[in-house]
């Protein structure tokens, strides 16, 4: 299967949710990955090289095709969804390419970062370069609402990753700052995806808030999962290393699961440890409270809710294949970390 | 006098041109600014504490002052041109932030740079936040051509900083090379900006070609005369450090000039300065050979002939008080030097 599908195969081989819907969505897919590679040509070499060392990684696709199922579901099809498809993946990859520089990331998708191989500057410049290809591609569609749903989420986006620059060592964070920042830094664009195929379908009102509510739970579940993997090992077929976010100092669900429910000494070492630097035995260590409070069932507890938010949102939509494969990937985005 | 007149005064105190395309546009550049204040709030403190470290540092906002001017020029006014010069000001200011980091700038404006002061990481990702609410300004003016112009120009600047970048160092930069940089990096930004000013004025054919022509002509000026300066002092009036090109390895017009004048020593000397590491000594050496060479006086004939170029594309449009004004701006940029 081409570089549509992806890293997070189920573990027999058989097809997941995510390859199925690309199954289903082969065609209009297909418009996208040449949409994509057509919109990221330019004569400065750099940047197709370092967008493709990105782009063809390997990439679950799986907001643009949330994109596209959207707009399938409600009877929508055709170019608009797919130039807003491939927008909303140059939006997700500028946005790779400019954590991995704020994260001095070194993995990214199983292979090194661009950062690592081209530089900081050139993966910034590069991230601004896909950023402003986005919005040519939402402008072929001529439709403003869409261009509207997209800039908004695209500021978010920038609000969530300072908000989450600022919390970094920060020991105190709460849970409800942590859903603060991951509901702008990755639901947000969930949500815009799924909207932005429902407006392309011409269906603005209700049945693009349902999609939208859609997008931003599974978009919740899916970073939540994400979250936990961080502690739980499946380094090699997430494309990237366990302990990333410990040893960059944030704190996610997990950590405010075991740190909240430990005694005087554990809210001791995850102050010390959250705040300063960091050892491998200190994230051996975070490893254990987290099992000890069972913090990752905890987090997947609650990423299993918001993906049962994301189905019950969508209900009363038509019933069709598109349907379907949605609700699955819902279930699948849970499931993936079993 | 507020922020939008600037660090480029007039020696004697006299205004300059930029002081009075300020003072015939009072009106629309207070609601600029008022609009740029606006759109750079966030809950998240970081943003527009950072955003007002650049913003309000005194910039001279001719951007945003040649769209409005070009859409008066034409008989247009209101909303739409004011939130365009707002957007064009905020695709600028995001520039600047990245740009600081890709040249790991000290200065900016006679004041620390942001990225001095916040680290890098806040610099990217306020430079993204400020980019994506330059679209969401766009996007209230519900006119699809100007995104269209807009967010041309945005990647086009991009193309251009990755340009830059891979030129860096390399002491064979030819003339011809050094221009496709600056015509991309900051010449497409003042066509978009003058261009857009037209099109919001209801006039987006010739008189759009030629505004947009005018804009390319005058940031290519611009630009020179920015060059030039990077080697004859006045860093205090300029509000940056003499010498940042040459100590960042950027070949320039005036070491292309003082290059390809110079006999088999001084080329071995561009060749080993540009190529590798420079010291303080070199700058001076370096300043020596452009003064030998008269490489400044060429580059500042070269910004000149731009500047003529400049004026004359627009010279069929409207005499009017902003025609005017337009016409003293493009001679105020190379005088601005002596």
């Amino acid at each position: 299967m081409g570089p549509a599908v992806g890293t997070a195969k189920a573990p027999a081989g058989e097809p997941n949710a995510v390859d199925r819907l690309a199954e289903l969505l082969t065609e209009d897919l297909n418009a996208v990955d040449a949409l994509i590679h057509q919109h990221m040509t330019s004569p400065v070499g750099v940047i197709p090289n370092l967008a493709a060392h990105l782009i063809d990684a390997g990439g679950k696709r799986i907001r643009p095709l949330i994109t596209l199922a959207a707009a399938r579901l409600l009877g929508g099809g055709g170019d608009g969804p797919r130039k807003l498809a491939a927008a909303v993946e140059f939006i997700h990859s500028a946005t790779l390419l400019h954590d991995d520089v704020v994260d001095l990331s070194s993995m990214r998708r199983g292979k090194k970062s661009a950062n690592l191989v081209w530089g900081n500057s050139a993966s910034v410049l590069v991230g601004d370069f896909l950023f402003a290809r986005s919005f040519n591609l939402m402008v072929e569609t001529g439709d403003i609402q869409v261009l509207d749903i997209l800039a908004r989420a695209a500021s978010v986006i920038a609000e969530g990753e300072v908000m989450q620059l600022a919390a970094a060592n920060d020991a105190d964070t709460t849970r409800e700052r942590y859903m603060e920042i991951i509901v702008a830094k990755t639901a947000a664009l969930f949500a815009a995806a799924a909207r932005a195929g429902a407006v392309a379908a011409g269906r603005p009102g209700a049945e693009a808030e349902a999609l939208e509510t859609y997008g931003r739970e599974l978009g919740l579940a899916f970073q939540l999962v994400d979250d936990a993997l961080d502690y739980g090992g499946r380094s090699l077929t997430m494309g990237k290393n366990t302990g990333d976010d410990f040893r960059e100092g944030k704190v996610t669900l997990p950590v405010v699961f075991a740190r909240d429910a430990g005694d005087e000494a554990e809210r001791a070492f995850w102050r010390r440890a959250m705040g300063g630097e960091r050892t491998d035995d200190d994230f051996h260590r975070a490893q254990a409270l987290i099992r000890r409070h069972d913090a990752i069932a905890l987090t997947l507890d609650a990423a299993r809710d918001h993906a049962a938010r994301a189905t019950s949102a969508i209900a009363a939509l038509p019933t069709n294949a598109y349907h379907e494969a949605l609700d699955e990937l819902a279930l699948f985005v849970v499931e993936r970390a079993h």
